[in-house]
């Protein structure tokens, strides 16, 4: 069964309130349709919106400290205490270095915060896969925030990103993302061997989010 | 009167829970002697941080940008409506782009949050106080987290700091931080010109944290 | 009498043996209109633009390091040894942190190099000088590679910048940069103060190079 | 047959003509014991190593740039016109992003450089294998400069380097270093399945040059 991870970004329609609302959105659509879900959002909105939904809340970001002097870097424990499950790492607008990525990975794990770890091609993916996360989420960065999916404009690199990822490690999930906005984007991933997506603009930007999200998951349990 | 500013890092002391703990004691102290208080915390414990207390919450940093596309970077508007009263800036652990500290001041300004520039040396405290922030804070890193005051180790660099950036805009203020763990240390720096101190480990990984700050309020307000 | 800095970037027309017959041009011209030229080039075109001309070669970027276990970065040391008489610091193109242009432009003049700090806006070119380079240059990011000249969609930013350097020190000079083209922009940068002017794809992706230089060098001199 | 790469940093014994000096002394002894040698520069010194020998100057880094406004990035074709036969990429001095050791492997590739990626650990060192480099350095970071040699300190982590890179690419060479200064070291190395070394202070910061190179070259050949 796959997951529908949406990142609300620095997006005014995710921040605060906003995000409350729409993580309640989505926990009544996963609910609806038995689709895993979680929110990825600004780490200052980890706490109000954790205290609000159950569905999972990830932090957009975690830098690679443990506890210590790091002022103003996000600690995994941190966020992890302020009801974070899971984190996405080394996103598209948030790149890190790879050896960042590795104790970035390694950290998460011990303070029990799922790893979606970013990747622009396939090559990428499947050097992330090396440091064993829960999910590579495949999205090729032209493609973000625009209006042809990823599905549709570069399919063999979703496919292809499965393959390099599971010779990997079997037990590591491909997402795909990058203009996904409609249920037959969400099909035609799952077709392609992801077991999931990572979306923003498509949800967040969407003037009715409810509907876009029942399609998805619609799409996703089919 | 001066100020007050309890940096938390990423101690584990000051995460959480014990960031809540503190932020109390603090309130409580700054109420008895009249002094005013700030904490600057995880941007994920601004939320929860500031539903419990009335002193200032800070961020330990924001980035240069506005609603957009900014994956896991720290939107000022999004610490603005969790809570947060002001920022810090250019932290020595946390340093950026001039041009960064130019645009983050400003974004802090336009939504509202007291902007407290970090600052090594008396150039670069002069150099920051022409954003016109309301506080510069000079902290030799060298000094950071020792047991040696900076106002013992380099009092010229507080004074040459107040002095130059005076000359800029009599406005803006200057904090010392790096070292201070005593009334004394306080008591020397109002002595030489800072209208307030910016401290962490002197505080946050005291043993009796409300005696500490009691003495370091009472320094202020002689 | 002012300075005309010409940056090759990593343009194609920059590199290798195009930079030395780009600065050939620059000192042919130079000589004639008895106008001060710089090139600043790619590191690893320093040595050798160097030993083929009289004019400065200066480096497009240097980091704030000393002697020691700096792999890959640029040395200050090692590019005045190379032949390098000056340097361009925090280019719009290398944005580096505010305590890192204040290093390295003490290590830079401790080595002997001249240096050109850049700034965006006028508070950033103010805030520079308090470094007290040789030269502050004013260029607003929007402009650069663009058509139309700074001194003509933004002639205030110039003469504002001008004013605001002057007062924090006399001797620091500024030049302008960004869309600069012709022998009128030049001309118009001098008449708002500026003692020189900082270029690039106006004169390096010039059909005729020596023309535009020509024209540039004697609207530098009338 | 395998290969000593030096690299001299930003030592002050291996900048400008001093490292003219050590290329020719390298260059003398793998000629005498028949081992490929290799110089890794800074970049400005480059062009004037590539000159006086024969054997291979590396750049200590390049960016994963193209021909354009990159001021002050290190362009890996102006590196390649300069002299150099190959690069450095990810030094644990100059760490990069992972898209970033990805596209500055594929220019490399194009632009015709050798690439060495360093990692720190084993799952860096299977996951930049993912990007088919000539070679993969595996260098533990608490080692580098210090006393005791990774193939003493750590030999577990050459050996499953070597086992974790060549599953990746059979092709792909795995150099060890950190700690290496003596022909003992490198014997062990080869020992452990390296095909050479990448060695920085153990032979720059030597006071007989000539003696410990001969002695690693001649362990090299055995």
């Amino acid at each position: 069964m796959g997951i529908i991870v949406v990142n609300t970004k620095a997006y005014w329609e995710g921040i605060g309130k906003n995000a409350v609302e729409l993580a309640k959105i989505m926990e009544k659509i996963g609910r609806e349709y038995g689709v895993e879900m979680a929110i990825a959002v600004q780490p200052c909105d980890v706490y109000r919106v954790a205290n609000e939904v159950e569905i999972d809340v990830f932090s957009q970001h975690i830098d690679a400290i443990e506890y210590g002097s790091y002022t103003g870097w996000i600690l995994p424990h941190a966020v992890k205490e302020a009801g974070a499950r899971g984190t996405l790492i080394n996103h598209s607008e948030h790149r890190i270095k790879v050896e960042d990525i590795f104790a970035a990975a390694k950290i998460a794990a011990e303070v029990g915060l799922k790893r979606v770890i970013c990747a622009s091609v396939v090559e990428v993916a499947r050097a992330v896969a090396c440091f064993m996360p829960e999910y590579v989420a495949i999205e090729p960065p032209e493609l973000i925030g625009g209006d042809i999916s990823v599905t549709k404009a570069k399919p063999e690199v979703v496919s292809e990103s499965v393959e390099a990822v599971k010779k990997i490690n079997e037990k590591v999930k491909v997402l795909c993302g990058a203009g996904i906005k409609s249920g037959e984007d969400v099909a035609k991933a799952i077709e392609l061997g992801a077991e999931g997506i990572l979306v923003a603009s498509g949800v967040v930007k969407a003037k009715d989010k409810e509907k876009v999200l029942a399609e998805m998951a619609e799409a996703m349990v089919k």
